[in-house]
């Protein structure tokens, strides 16, 4: 698989294009979690997004960025949850067919949620490879067009605009952090940071049971041999060739942490915040309070990418 | 008790007032709500008040509109809780005492963030007679100024600056609603609504375990002798005199829903706008799901009040 980075221009040409349809996120401040951590923090809130995460910025440009030829057939995915949410909501922006497969074990809200938008599901084994081969099959039986949850150009940039918008809303930071999962998010991040920026640090935050990327960067090269465990079911997933690449290219520093550093993170989030963040995003927060040194006194804006929890199951 | 209501151009002044330590908080939109209701609704999300609830502005506005010699001896109010921590976060904003009187019973999570804000506390019985002769000692022993929670024209007119700020944000609408406790806010918003835009129906909401004020608006004469019994800790006040007043002069329309209409809505709020209200908060979700066909087709505003949520004990 050889996929493109975006350029900044890129990612400039999907905000205009996913403008009509993606909501602007307000971004939050707390006096209590800033006294916390030491810092001044910038909040972005992706779970307030159409769908209720960030993933419909990059399902959204993908599904614009095609011609109408292309469109014609519909399009496919592979998602845990979110992304495929997110294709099926943006597909219906353009009337055009969804096709998502989604392992067994996802989480049951957001399963009904791509239903309730009207995407067809594909369930295959909770594995890479299964999902892979079943969106390949839907692609030859359909003529469907494969939007790849994070390795894919068009995807990138739409994440990308995260950042963009972040920067737009409350000027310069320090420094900016998302989780890392297949690493579409931190790519676009990091690219649209560094052509606004120069100067702002990129981090990244992993679970410990899915530090592919940590260990990836450290090691020279991508790990492909790797099952994740974490409660973060939106980070189960091995970060892509060119995401990697992309971290790599922009120096992004990756902090890990355990699954109860994130329950505790998240938990503190939804009271002192007032929103529903999901797990995965609380990685974030849950990064800054364990290596608060390093962002002492700095502006900081923390990516929180969604807040599709099932209430009944809640990890506290 | 003889309070006069606040005028437009005095809600317009605590707007400037208050500028400097409220946040301008965000409406929200959302499709599938508005598809389940028929209606267009933005949410003026008060729960991302400081404080996390809308009763920061009241206090913001009381506490800055004292002279020096009058703020010298702090302030005193009795609470089941937000205006209680609203009081104390604003009186720290002027760096001044704050003395809250709580009825026992009153939410953990609530005193804990009064506690925390650097008020001191007042223990007294849960029934309003107990709740004011505490305040009344207090005050004399101390020589605070009394910020009653609702029947002050102070607080009335920060109250009302949740609709002047809704109305700049989304432009005109046809409906507003917020939930009645004591009516303070209800008041408010019913001046700012029409003191901006004459045409504006306003709403309330009532459990109906708490129903006082439809009960005197029905009768055309406030009830003083009723003891409410609702799940809605907010709202577990009477209304006063002058915001019955202000409610009657409005033609404020008050909707009346059980404590299960709330709590379903307060769910259906939680999972679609990924946001954490209270239950008080949701009653005027739970209104216009129940009386949908007044509102089919307008543009409605309604006013979500606060989040401040014990997470270890949620009412579904």
């Amino acid at each position: 698989m050889s996929v493109l980075l975006p350029t900044i221009d890129q990612i400039r040409d999907a905000a205009a294009r996913i403008a009509p349809y993606a909501t602007l996120t307000p971004v939050l401040r707390n006096d209590a979690l800033d006294a916390l951590v030491g810092a001044r923090l910038h909040f972005k809130c992706e779970n307030l997004q159409r769908g209720g995460a960030f993933k419909f910025r990059g399902a959204c440009n993908a599904v614009w960025s095609l011609n109408d030829q292309e469109a014609a057939h519909g399009v496919v995915t592979h998602s845990s949850g979110n992304h495929g949410n997110a294709l099926a909501m943006a597909a219906a922006t353009r009337g055009i067919p969804a096709h998502v497969v989604v392992p067994e074990g996802a989480v049951r809200a957001k399963l009904e949620a791509i239903e309730r938008a009207g995407a067809i599901l594909h369930r295959c084994a909770p594995t890479i490879a299964a999902r892979e081969a079943k969106a390949a099959e839907v692609q030859q039986a359909t003529g469907a067009i494969m939007v790849h949850p994070y390795a894919d150009t068009r995807v990138m940039a739409g994440q990308g605009t995260v950042v963009l918008e972040l920067l737009q809303q409350c000027g310069s930071l320090d420094a900016v952090m998302t989780p890392i999962g297949g690493g579409g998010l931190s790519a676009g991040c990091s690219i649209a940071a560094h052509g606004i920026q120069k100067t702002l640090a990129v981090y990244g935050a992993e679970p410990a049971g899915a530090d592919d990327t940590a260990q990836s960067l450290a090691r020279g090269a991508r790990i492909d041999d790797f099952t994740p465990d974490t409660i973060c079911d939106g980070l189960r997933t091995l970060v892509g060739e060119p995401n990697l690449a992309a971290l790599r290219e922009h120096h992004v520093t990756v902090i890990t942490v355990s699954d109860e550093e994130t329950i505790a993170a998240m938990r503190l989030l939804w009271q002192a915040l007032k929103i529903i963040v999901e797990v995965s995003s609380a990685t974030v927060f849950a990064a800054v309070l364990k290596e608060r040194e390093l962002f002492a006194g700095k502006r900081v804006g923390l990516v929180l990418t969604g807040g599709n929890v099932d209430l009944d199951a809640l990890p506290w």
